[in-house]
């Protein structure tokens, strides 16, 4: 199926870019457009990732900014992370809960000063949530969606190719902190993040009209260092236990479930939405967690719907997320699994949405070859 | 560039039924999968969607539900529209405005009763500003998406379709009011409503698992009827003059410069967020507002970034929608003008995407044939 273009899905600054250098996949992340394929089977652009470097236009991740003196009030209402000790050019990920706790988003909250902060979030309009709290609550804070556009550049390879632009400082920058470097006169951020496991930055261009100069600098710096046009790559994250908001979770599931107790501060001592409802589901215990999958059989379709699970037969499960692996040579999956199940080594049934029946067992997160 | 599947990208009940019947184009609305193109030219749909019947999965238009003795506050609170005097039964157009007055989508709003709202919302997540409003203004309102999918049924036979599965009655329904109508025992909420100006109407199947049955139904009706399947047609919406929230408007845009000054109470009388910033615009006067525009020149490219208009080189607008119109013989568009050259009849200079500059006339809305 093709996208229709319109405004409506937005062009990124990287838009004319990566149609130049043919994208042909994509998928829309907050009414923006999410390049993800180039014409190569995902298999090689997970091989590439693993072993040079990529550009990724992820322009998508928008970021929520919240500034002002409710600033820091607001933004640790929204999360059960523990912000109070965090520092400027830190990066945080960190769940956003509504009063049931339900997940809204999983963000990376930068910290850009006491009273500054960017959400660069994950695809829901979580600028929404935090406009409707600070009005109601009549808090002082400006909650905007600022000129933002980030670019990811990923793969082991990252530190040559962004030291190369932007200087060598930034091999010193830590994973996931953040520093103003240099572009032209511009002051840019970059951060040691990424949505891979295999290490690199997120450039925060902070000006619609600077994309392409980045986007050029970088790409021709990398002449010799083999790098490739890519995006996020579904095997990689799959393998890598990186989460996907509205695929793995949704309102409906809490952080517990998704795996996030250690971003979640349930000593009573913050003044977050939702944290008594989490509270009592922490100590009743959460019924299902994320978990990893690994199942036999051809190649599988992509996930469009979640996949029954199913242990003797009981339901005990779905998976969310899946694809076939080269380096597992079988299907990997992300799923969600009920207690009694979610211990590696358990061996459940997936009912495939191409009507076959797979066995599969359950793995710990991130996988690892034995 | 085709769209990667996963669940985060919604299918909805009818997802199997439009793939069976070769769906080729699709935008994606509220996370969820919006079928548009079906292999034929655009102007073929459009001209069947104007003489025939057509069967639309929108089962993007997700509902905001708002349910509770605080329910009808919480609507009043976030539009301007005056409600007060709205019945059970009623479907209303409306604006939502945040503090600033800025558009926050434009949904149509289904009073099933005095304490209970569907908001069938356009492409943004209303349901985070009507939870974070409700919470922090402690409001006595449930808000939740409801597992409701609307089909549409648009054209000019479409009451010869629908009364053949949902019965006579259904030719009595008024413009924009909705009925319960039985289908296999249950009572569904039939709209004559639907993003066209064709009439017809708007089925709100409000169980997923009814879906394909619903779907059937009025497939099978369509014998003799020359139903077929389709979508929203640009050409027809331009003509048409109906308004696609993210494209012809933003936050960044008020309602009297979406032309919708009807839907809007200014006397003072209503307990509405952002009345205040809406008054000041008005008295003050509106700096622009959304007309029709017929320009020349080869069929234009789909508008993906607004394109300027200007006049006596000067910067007068944009362009925020267009195509070409079979029925003009010229590109039509929807855009945004400054108010010396609102006026129909101005001529202006489109800055078109493919390089080309065009000359084009500006239009009341709808476009009229002469």
């Amino acid at each position: 199926m093709k996208l229709q273009v319109s405004r409506r899905q937005r062009a990124t600054p990287y838009t004319p870019r990566v149609e130049a250098l043919g994208v042909s996949g994509f998928s829309v992340v907050n009414h923006t457009i999410l390049p993800k394929g180039f014409g190569r089977p995902l298999v090689e652009d997970y091989w590439h990732l693993k072993n040079h470097v990529q550009l990724w236009d992820v322009g998508c991740q928008r970021q929520v900014e919240l500034r002002g003196p409710d600033a820091a009030r607001l933004t640790q209402l929204m999360t059960p992370r523990d912000l109070r000790q965090a520092q400027a050019g830190q990066c945080l990920y960190a769940p956003i809960i509504d009063e049931n706790s339900g997940m809204l988003n999983d963000p990376v909250i930068l910290k850009l000063a006491d009273d500054h902060f960017w959400l660069s979030i994950s695809d829901s309009d979580l600028l929404l949530w935090a406009k409707g709290l600070a009005f109601g609550m009549g808090l002082d804070v400006a909650v905007d969606e600022p000129d933002v556009w980030p670019l990811a550049v990923q793969g082991p390879k990252s530190d040559d190719l962004v030291a190369r632009v932007f200087g060598e400082r930034v091999r010193d920058i830590r994973f996931f902190r953040f520093e103003r470097c240099d572009f032209e006169g511009h002051p840019l951020v970059v951060a040691r993040s990424g949505f891979s496991k295999q290490g690199g930055f997120e450039i925060y261009v902070d000006d619609f009209a600077l994309g392409t100069a980045v986007w050029d600098a970088l790409w021709q710096a990398g002449e010799g260092l083999e790098i490739a046009v890519g995006g996020p790559n579904l095997i990689e994250r799959i393998e890598g236990g990186l989460l996907s908001y509205g695929n793995e979770m949704t309102r409906q599931n809490n952080p517990l479930e998704c795996g996030l107790a250690q971003y979640c501060q349930l000593d009573g001592s913050l003044d977050t939405i939702g944290m008594q409802a989490l509270t009592a589901i922490a100590q009743q215990g959460h019924a299902r967690e994320i978990r990893g999958l690994i199942f036999d059989g051809d190649p599988c379709p992509a996930c469009q719907y979640p996949w029954p699970l199913s242990s003797a037969g009981q339901r005990v499960g779905c998976v969310t997320s899946a694809i076939w692996s080269p380096r597992f040579e079988q299907n990997v999956a992300l799923a969600m699994l009920e207690r009694d199940c979610w211990h590696a080594g358990t061996a459940v049934s997936v009912a495939c949405s191409d009507g076959s029946m797979r066995s599969g067992i359950v793995t710990d997160l991130p996988m690892e070859v034995e």
